[in-house]
């Protein structure tokens, strides 16, 4: 999902929770609080950060539900380990509510090998089409014996959730992360009812043949335990659909149903999320996104304002952002010295090495770009990498452009979110291959993000769109980024299971 | 379609022909010989390289044809001026029968642009799908000045065509360098016929999606302006009419038929190439051969041999081999000392920094191998990067495994050489995304590219295959290889042109 990261300084408290079965059970890999070890031996629980824990966190504090996570931190486990030994659970205290947590405590070797080999250098990548093809992936031994360890953290989600979960209960399992539970979960729980939920893109089918077929047929299988497997968007469902059929699975296309191996119709449905535009215009009311929009105002000095929000992250492709605002730049030297491209890109893995070449060449190119056209008191690229979700927000509100041009992205949140806050009529700049262009086309410019020239003609648009078409556009950005706030999200999720439950 | 690289050695000589039109006229960018400036201002004729030339140049000697070529090096471009002058052609003397050659001289910025930046740097790595697409192809307005170059280069080349082929004559369009060259000559000769020919693969549909639409549409539409449009194997031309069909042109895809923008019916067709036995045998017969298999015997010292012969191109998949061969000896101390693995892979592309690095790695890891493993006497894996076709044959003669493991091949020669040539009933170990395997499923063992695990599962079982079982495979092989020779091809290709021209 990915919007801006949510508040991740924010403080929650914590308790023992009663160990009482559970309606409603959430498992994902991260929680909705983390443990840091303060000074002095103090432990603070702070709320994760993640679009996700932000759309699912609300809900299971109104269904009174039980969350299913990894311990992240050495705190965070050492308090697994104390909770394990008591049979109790965590009780935390969000804004939202309260919410009962069973954290997992995973052996390390098990846990790097299932969220770092598996999940993020194989899993990501494969969905998002991040891989050097004739280098990448190598399906050797090592990597095997990692998908063993991705399997087996799979299995204490599974038998976690198991343990929780009320008879005829309702489990729901986020992301590919989790893509083996809901095969493991049914074996221990047949009585459950489970929702897979996949929300990065799916790789194409011809793609995703790069997984070997004994590995893909695990994965599929796996995700096909669940009683409904759900994506963001048709095109992710639709490309699921067609790697399910290239595995000679029976599928109907048009129904979305494909036949698992037992013989059982799976769903596969599409819930685009969106943002709270309510819940958002008030985070965007603070008092420190109001003194960042001064200093953002001041900065800007009456210039225009081309604005990114990302994680620094390849497929979000900062890298053909600034070569469109340089083609710009370039071939239009009217504009120099009347705009400046701000780039909030938040360091993101940077314990992988790709990502560590990608930001290095992003600053290269910021450089290289500044060092081209700036003079003194103009630089054209400003680049900040900090997490500062009030930034990120004054930055929206005061924005003309805001673009949003990854390669390939489930949905992306930050499209949605810059309509909403925006108090100058931003003009949204998005890429095809975002999920978000299937809501937002309507009042979207949309590019295609390997086309740096289409960019930058883009670019140039959205800076001199007439102010009322400025103001149409945004009218129906703001009307598809509300259309499915989370907590309607889910609602709409769980009515479809059941729906579909009863056919 | 590479092969082994056929024999860059030999001579050719040159005269003045006629200007005569031809009846049948072959456009490719390298034509079937080159000259070289030797010493003392000497200028010899040298059959140039390349699968290609082998495959055509004897076809078009029985024709009396005309070859449409690029002038490659300096002393072909002064050739191609003094001819211009005259208003003459080349005659050049093959093996195979005497040639007439025009050759085009294109201004070295806008050959670059074609040759380069569009033919190599794009399309070929798009075919392929060899992009690490958070970074490439940046569709700028540099390449996009390059694909106006590369419009110019096919221009160049269908405006040859058009002034020697003779009326109703019949001009066959080579590769990917020339897609645009068939609309190109269908506006200056409408009564001539034609056929264009992809020796590469085909991209994917979600993946040929990398380029923009108007440059995707330019490329399709130049193609269709051929009368018909041949693939290697059928998955490659099933791809394509999946990209025409994705850009909206009417597709009936049972009979392999798309509808241009003319409203003309294209014919797509696949002639699956092979190689010649009784030539290729003729071949390995010689002294050089023989000389290499003595001394290579000599090194092997009674050791099994597992072979690869390639290009050292980053989609040939040699890193993985390397992979491969490693994890059957960590696995399976044994086969220690018993065996060794030849890697022929000689060097291609040297002026493109991927290539460079892509050899450096495989150099890099044939040594980790051999620190890894080796011991007095024995050295696991020997590299050679010098091209000799008589070498090739030799190591493929003597060979007991032969790997040809591409990530994504056209059709691969190789695989078809090496079981013709074998001496010692070779085992095949072939990647299923390389064309060949389609014709040799029936006797190859088939791996996924990416499996470096199966790999070395498959090169255990070529070593231990029971000589009857060997020898049953080697002759399916054969039979595979054999199946349509370049003669015959070209044939073939020919027979159906007329067919498809009379409905």
């Amino acid at each position: 999902v990915n919007g801006t990261g949510g508040n991740t300084s924010a403080r929650a408290t914590a308790q023992l929770g009663t160990r009482a079965p559970a309606r409603l059970v959430i498992a994902s890999n991260r929680g909705p609080v983390e443990r840091r070890a303060g000074p002095g031996g103090r432990v603070d629980v702070h709320r994760g950060s993640g679009g996700l824990v932000a759309v699912l966190g609300s809900a299971l504090a109104a269904a009174g539900g039980v969350w299913v996570a990894a311990a992240i931190t050495g705190a965070d486990a050492q308090r697994a380990g104390e909770l394990a030994r008591t049979g109790r659970l965590d009780q935390v205290r969000l804004p939202e509510g309260p919410v009962r947590l069973r954290m997992l405590h995973l052996d390390p070797v098990v846990y790097r090998g299932y969220y770092r080999a598996i999940s993020t250098e194989l899993l990501w990548f494969l969905h998002h089409q991040m891989f050097d093809l004739t280098r990448q992936p190598v399906m050797d031994a090592t990597l095997r014996a990692e998908w063993g360890r991705y399997r087996a953290a799979n299995a204490a989600f599974a038998r976690g959730c198991a343990e929780e979960v009320a008879p005829g209960g309702t489990v729901l399992l986020q992301d590919y992360h989790l893509a083996l539970a809901p095969r493991q979960l049914r074996r221990l729980r047949p009585d459950a009812r489970s929702a897979h939920f996949t929300m990065v893109p799916w790789a194409d089918p011809g793609y995703f043949a790069v997984l070997p077929d004994d590995l893909a047929r695990n994965l599929i299988d796996g995700m096909l335990g669940a009683d409904m497997v759900c994506f963001l968007v048709p095109r992710w469902a639709d490309a699921f659909l067609a790697c399910c059929a290239g595995l000679g699975y029976p599928v109907d296309a048009p129904r979305r149903i494909v036949r698992d191996g037992d013989g059982r119709d799976v769903a596969v449905r599409c819930f685009p999320v969106g943002v709270d535009p309510d819940e958002l215009r008030a985070r965007a009311g603070a008092a420190d996104v109001a003194a960042h929009k001064d200093a953002l105002r001041r900065t800007l000095d009456g210039r225009k304002l081309v604005l990114r929000v990302d994680r620094m992250e390849p497929s979000k492709n900062v890298l053909r952002g600034l070569a469109g605002f340089a083609e710009l730049l370039e071939r239009d030297p009217v504009r120099r010295g009347r705009v400046v491209h701000l780039v909030l890109a938040y360091s993101s893995r940077g314990d992988l090495a790709p990502y560590r070449a990608y930001a290095a060449d992003v600053e290269a190119s910021v450089r290289r770009i500044n060092a081209r056209f700036g003079r003194p008191g103009w630089q054209p690229v400003l680049l900040e990498t900090g997490n500062d979700y009030g930034r990120g927000l004054a930055a929206m509100a005061v924005a003309d452009v805001l673009v949003v041009n990854p390669v390939r992205d489930g949905m992306n949140l930050v499209a949605k979110e810059g309509p909403v806050v925006s108090e100058r009529d931003l003009a949204l700049v998005l890429s095809t291959q975002a999920g978000a262009a299937d809501d937002l086309s309507g009042g979207a410019l949309l590019v295609d993000p390997f086309d740096v020239t289409s960019l930058a003609d883009a670019i140039a648009i959205g800076l001199d769109l007439p102010p009322a078409e400025r103001a149409a556009r945004l009218r129906r950005l703001r009307a598809g980024a509300g259309a499915l706030p989370p907590r309607r999200w889910l609602d709409a999720a769980l009515a479809e299971l059941d729906r579909s439950m009863r056919e």
